[in-house]
């Protein structure tokens, strides 16, 4: 149905324009500077700023997950943090988002984090629902999620 | 009086007492299971997670700054998000957290970053007065603060 890969340079216009999708669904459309020169630049140079995992569906790029790597000097281990989250709304329902979460904790796992982090907006309980479900949790009412131990395990299992 | 510099893998036990008596300050004295090597294997590979300047004065190592970098989709440029800063109380008074923070403040715009942020307790109201008048605003009532703009540009003067 869709498949799920990392995202090259080549794919910059894309993620732009999901990146502008999803401001729009944040009720921000007009926040978005960001060029495709910015994305080239800096998630696809020597040293990323940004990773980058995409959905493809009939020929179209229906979703995107943009994440880096935070480093936390209690646990002394890296915390993959999940920037941008988003599914083109035509494509919902089929559990692509699903799929780029659970890859995004078998890389968090991969490179070593014991944590999953990402920030939600308070009135999409859609969302907050659906990450409650996964066994993440909200850090003392700043709705800034995490997932980690074995919610985190259970998520990136096959 | 007192120097600044990067530090390297040598540095790795004096990062880790600083962690550990930031800690203590924040009146968490059991939350670092940080070791050395974590330090070492994260902060001086070949990807770093993360970066670190010390400040040094009398022999020995007696503040901290560790760093590392995210990105805005919004903005299409990287922020440099300071973790952890923090100047052992006999050293305080002396200007090191401010050096500290503008030397950072000139590692954010040699990068391209637009922003500098970071997150203080909300009891640490010392901290808070210091970070206001610097120019750095908390950003919606989160105690995450951020310097931007003029102020940041003002930070990183000589």
């Amino acid at each position: 149905m869709f498949t799920i890969r990392k995202a090259s340079a080549e794919d910059a216009p894309a993620i732009l324009a999901l990146i502008k999708n999803l401001a729009i669904y944040e009720k921000e459309p007009d926040a978005v500077v960001c060029t495709v020169e910015d994305i080239v630049r800096d998630g696809f140079g020597p040293n990323p700023y940004f990773y980058c995992l995409l959905a493809e569906m009939e020929g179209r790029t229906v979703a995107f997950a943009l994440y880096f790597f935070k480093w936390s000097t209690w646990k002394g281990s890296a915390c993959l943090h999940l920037e941008d989250l988003f599914v083109e709304p035509e494509y919902r329902g089929l559990q692509i988002g699903f799929r780029l979460l659970k890859e995004l904790a078998r890389i968090a796992l991969a490179r070593d984090c014991d944590r999953f982090e990402w920030d939600v907006l308070d009135w999409n309980t859609l969302a907050r629902d659906f990450y409650h479900g996964l066994g993440a949790y909200s850090k003392d009412g700043w709705l800034a999620y995490r997932l980690e131990g074995e919610a985190l395990t259970r998520l990136a299992a096959p």
